[in-house]
């Protein structure tokens, strides 16, 4: 009897996609105006499921505060109003911050710390219309 | 050729967490707000999803009117606008009305109704933040 | 110059329509199933407004911040997880807490602690089909 | 490492629900309003999920520019403003438009299509309380 | 003391603007994709806004269940799943079913039902992205 | 016969507030995380309403895609993809583009260019709970 957890926690970040090897035209053919060099940015919706057999006593699979505090400790206090690019300790320089690779990323950081049951999947929104989801393999 | 057909439907409710066998401190530290003694509440969300072949004739996985029928008639009609502790037959009593429990429950009362297709998941939003959801295993 | 700021907060509460001079045949007939005895409840959306001119140095009209910190502390710490008929001290025991009249009270709660610019409006959403605004008069 | 990644695109439709072998009276009886002659609309919202490796330069499972290009150019251009059962090349004549069956329609008109990665799933909401989800098999 | 009480209701509907004076090529310059002789349509969102005294027994502006009612069977019934340009009784032929000139006759359909407070506005949704609004003058 | 038509837009940009003449612990005071002098940045949504008659022939107040695009070429189109300290020629350098001061701008850079019709409101979202308003005066 499995049962799928979700709770959804927010950033708000700039970033730019660039690639150093690149020139500045290549980069504008590649990324368009994500490659701006003044930056640009985006509200994040982040949604962490974790899956596991809720407890008989009190009905959680995992209590949604501790979910909660965990997420903003390790997750989103480091990405809320930083800058993707040179800011965040978890996110290697010269990666591209692209919805893609910041789930992953999130995934790579959360996932030691969930306890009791396990991690199920990441999933972040870049704007309303596009976003990305990662399920650990 | 396997479709998926949802259809949402919504009740407001109330409810507390709290475990009868501990004391009013215990419950507070575990619960937090939630143990509130009188209640509090919510607006939920029911996503009910079903998968099958759709009909060569109606393009139908399953007729959504039927489903949404079948949905108020053995769910959110018991649902809406009660507490969920005290006043709903397919709760048991103590047990802890969770969004992980009630999604689990929601699946069992109406799993036996679905005809013609079957039932794949149940998903449950407590707030716009948190939601559960179970697939029958 | 006039900008209008609109800061949104969130709180979860049960409540129950109910004339106590009334008998349970006569309130079912008035208030229908929101007078389920054993209560009911809502996500409760609330924008407050508040107008005036930006500050020239730090552009703000009120610091957000504070506008969100003073909702908190007067308005939505106190509705928060609670019922709304019995807990709250500025909800009079006996008045209907209707979106209507806890538009009403919510602005007289909050109206005092505005400071250097003027509160515009209490919007309240019981769901998303239902909402109440006042505007002070 | 699989990463999954989504695009929503829009479009208004007008369609209607009817069998030409039945009688006005049996496509009300099976359809209800859904069979009004003279037609009714809706707004679509289309999520296109793509899967596949982040490429290490950019970071991209696919140009999410390309991807809501592609679905623009083979799918909602030609649904936009449309009539779904008279006017779209992909819809043939005579097959019911419902969700379910314009889920599946848009897979086989896009699949075709995707380079460098797998299209997953197309999941169409047809309002905000219904949508369908076609997966491939 | 007035407060302002909103009921969201929804319909689906057909339409096209189109003018029978000009011919194709000027309904298509003017009009653009909404003069698709095959109809297109949208899921509507209306709002309607009365306003008034809350009554000192019930906390009600006025019985939101009357207020759905009553644009049910003045408006949306007659709305909900109709061609605009064809089927409905208080929309004029020949006068383009555009959002601005809906919300004019949804006032004039529903202000002489209002009863024991007032009509404020009409707000109708035809995309996320579009809306008008009537407030009475 | 007035009538309110609005069309959202949107824009995604990287900022910070700052004051030139104060140092980073001041700046850190008063502006909290938003003073990050890597940048953060946000998805804005845009509500642009003008009012006036409907047209007789064609029902439009104004013609929506005409609003939409001198919309997207006077003010998104400047501001998408950009750092709002410094990037946009409407934006005076030294000015905090709080969103109160942007709502401001944007009703400067937009209200010479309406014809036929009159700018009502710029309303700006910056995150789903913050928005600003301004009406011309």
């Amino acid at each position: 009897m499995l049962l799928y957890l979700t709770r959804r926690e927010r950033f708000n970040a700039a970033h730019k996609l660039w690639v150093e090897e690149w020139g500045e035209e290549q980069n504008k053919a590649v990324f368009g105006k994500c490659s701006n060099k003044n930056w640009h940015g985006h509200n994040y919706d982040l949604f962490v499921t974790v899956k596991g057999q809720p407890d008989p006593m009190t009905g959680f699979v995992m209590d949604v505060k501790k979910l909660s505090g965990l997420i903003k400790r390790e997750v989103t206090d480091k990405l809320d109003h930083s800058n993707l690019n040179m800011d965040v300790d978890f996110i290697p320089r010269g990666l591209q911050p692209t919805t893609e690779n910041l789930a992953y990323l999130i995934w790579k950081q959360l996932e030691p710390h969930i306890e009791g049951c396990r991690l199920h999947c990441i999933k972040l929104y870049e704007t309303e219309n596009i976003f990305a989801e990662y399920y650990g393999e």
